[in-house]
């Protein structure tokens, strides 16, 4: 058996802790599999009293993550500490230019500066692995660069950000059933349970501003289309607007409310978007549940693969990180991003405005004659074709505000958008008019 | 860009044309995928003449695969002529000691020869790829032996025939909906139509009594456990006593019937089996509908995971062997099962008789006073618990027959056989009394 694989990890929080678990619970099924031991010599986090339940005698501290990455006696350093830039950017850099491999989970960073780390990877014959990245325990990264490499990959999609999907399963009160109390609650509430659960940060924008699932999106979309990573180009659009009366709407209609990211090829340019879809609830990505991820690939030969896993928390991250170390260990040094960076496709990006689908929109007018006329007429002048249209009960006394749901027929994303801004100046409609995407998939 | 990797080619049915086809139209995303061309240099197949819609200039021709292995010039040989025995374990025999790799579709070989011929190719410095043998499309094999490589895997299972799951969808009418005239009907009518379609071989027997599955399952557990190939411990049952009153009550009782294989370790032993379940509706395994396939793992830290796919056909089985052989373009060459052949563990397996589930059991009684006192008897006499029973309607005369379905709690296999080999002897039961496990998973 060969030298043991020296590993530091900068970052011990839970990912970093439950790394560590995972190398020294499995040690000797992962030396069976990697052909060696893996072997942990340096760690870095930000305070060396607190009490992790790990045992780190023998290891060498650093308090400094950058100095880890230049001096530690590691083949391979482990970056757990996130951000998109410095000390996370700097400690990569360093790591990569000492001649070590680098593993990380930092979606953000790769998101940001994807492309060229990657290339510093490849130039000095090192690799970069962030199979926990995206979608945590989903090996989706080696799905997609290995597993399906024979294929031109035309569309990638997925649900890649647990805290929302936790909050539209609770909204929807699938998860347990006409009994669950939160069936039928709005954003907040349903938001405000999920930060008390720990599902959802203190300041959650990140997650439901669609932010992560956004920088995730770009990775994927790199690996997918062999292109740049280009995070500026993804439309991002957060689930704060779907409100309870969407998803009650949406369950009728016949359709489930779900955060995807989806990145697909058109002619050549690539559309990359985060927004609340409406998808078809017999489709597996609808019942895709709480705080799991699942990611669908459409390729030429394949069809379609779908993977579904925890995208989150200790130990599934962590398994995602071994994994990587373990290509590591077993020499297995792939590009980055499936072809060599510098050969990367710079491709054009799909503006938001040329998209086409069918939309779901919801208003709140007053009950008042010809209400309907003027929301008609502000579609009919965009070429807008109406599906249907819901309008239920009155309201209470005259001139109280009721809701109206319009399905569209197939419409580009620009008039829509200059549809809505007309409606939204009518004066009998009382709230900002919202939209959400039919996806057909 | 280092010199081509040379491809010898042994079968040209669905398949084999299938990756030929691959490697051409997708020859410059694979080229760059793999860091250099992939180029097929020899094929073999039966019949010399027949027009396949393939290019085959300059490409050497061998009548005989065994042959092709031995003296075609080749850095890999893919064999995809299928069976356990020669030619094509010859032919494998044949290429890995003549130095070459070995990618191949056949998990009859692998199940009955997988210990011996993973021996062989570590042996000699060459790999044995078999992502095709599993699961169509689906990177099931890569997922288990790298993506999850960290992970101790306790559970693996899945939906392993496409033939199998297409009948049983539409048996219970899922595909289509209400309006599915196949809904309601009897295996042998939706046997027969998928015959038609091609779903399903003229001899249906190798996919319908669960013997392909059981060779995918056997395949499935030496990756997961690190263990030898045992596929002499697999029980196997089939779905052809799977009734259309079966898939009836399960609906009823909020169940559906998958074949499912599944393989476990409990207490150190391994129990593989592959026999109809009834799987609660609301499980992601539940919906996996017609010819798709699905692979659940269980592991320590990464929890479950689940891959889905097309399980069958010419592009998604291509799809795996070209990745195989990317892989080796790549130069990733792993132990054939995760670990070296020498070192996989020899586990005890568990007898069948000692499973423990719950079960369904099915039996066809002459409506007259005391069969049930006497049912009821046979299975009070073997501690065998009835969780609920549906007897419904009486028939047309008296003394004609009607069905009464029992739903037990938890029971060793060894004594639910017991109780039903007596109850099949009572004078009022007119039919050989059928069970299908409830599985929780």
């Amino acid at each position: 058996m060969s030298k043991p694989l020296r590993i530091a990890v900068a970052g011990l929080g839970t990912v970093g802790a439950g790394t560590l678990r995972l190398l020294q619970d499995n040690a000797g099924t992962i030396a069976a599999r990697a052909g060696r031991a893996l072997q942990v010599t340096a760690v870095s986090a930000r305070d060396r009293g607190r009490d992790r339940g790990l045992d780190l005698s023998g290891v060498q501290w650093f308090d400094d993550p950058v100095a880890l990455a230049r001096d530690a006696e590691a083949d391979v350093v482990v970056e757990l500490i996130g951000g998109s830039e410095d000390p996370a950017k700097l400690l990569v850099e360093t790591a990569l230019r000492a001649g070590r491999h680098v593993v990380t989970a930092n979606k953000a960073l790769l998101a940001h500066h994807g492309t060229a780390l990657a290339g510093l990877a490849e130039g000095v014959g090192r690799t970069l692995g962030y199979e926990a990245a995206v979608a945590g325990g989903i090996p989706i990264i080696k799905g997609l660069r290995e597993g399906l490499a024979g294929n031109r990959i035309s569309r990638v999609y997925g649900v890649l950000n647990g805290t929302c999907n936790y909050i539209l399963t609770q909204m929807a009160g699938e998860l347990e059933g006409a009994g669950n109390p939160q069936a039928g609650q709005n954003f907040e509430t349903v938001l405000a349970e999920a930060q008390r659960l720990g599902y959802a940060e203190a300041d959650p924008s990140f997650d439901v501003d669609g932010i992560d699932t956004a920088h995730k999106l770009a990775i994927l979309t790199a690996v997918a289309f062999g292109c740049e990573v280009d995070f500026g180009s993804v439309y991002v659009e957060g689930i704060r607007n779907v409100s309870a009366l969407d998803v009650a709407y949406a369950d009728e209609l016949g359709y489930r409310i779900k955060l995807l990211g989806l990145a697909q090829l058109v002619d050549g340019a690539v559309e990359q978007r985060v927004h609340p879809c409406m998808v078809a609830k017999e489709l597996p990505i609808a019942s895709v549940a709480g705080v799991f991820n699942a990611v669908v690939a459409d390729g030429d030969f394949v069809d379609t693969v779908m993977y579904e896993g925890r995208g989150a928390g200790s130990g599934p991250t962590a398994s995602a990180v071994v994994a990587d170390l373990i290509d590591i260990a077993r020499g297995t040094i792939l590009p980055v991003f499936g072809i060599p960076a510098a050969n990367l496709a710079r491709l054009p990006s799909l503006p938001m405005g040329e998209h086409l689908c069918p939309y779901y929109l919801r208003l709140l007018v007053r009950d008042e004659p010809g209400v309907i006329a003027d929301v008609a007429a502000a579609l009919r002048d965009e070429s807008i074709s109406m599906e249907s249209m819901i309008q239920r009960g009155r309201a209470e006394g005259e001139g109280e505000a009721v809701p109206v749901i319009i399905m569209t027929h197939e419409t580009q994303e620009a008039q829509i958008q200059r549809a809505l801004a007309r409606i939204a100046e009518l004066e009998a409609v009382v709230e900002q008019p919202r939209l959400i995407r039919i996806v057909d998939l």
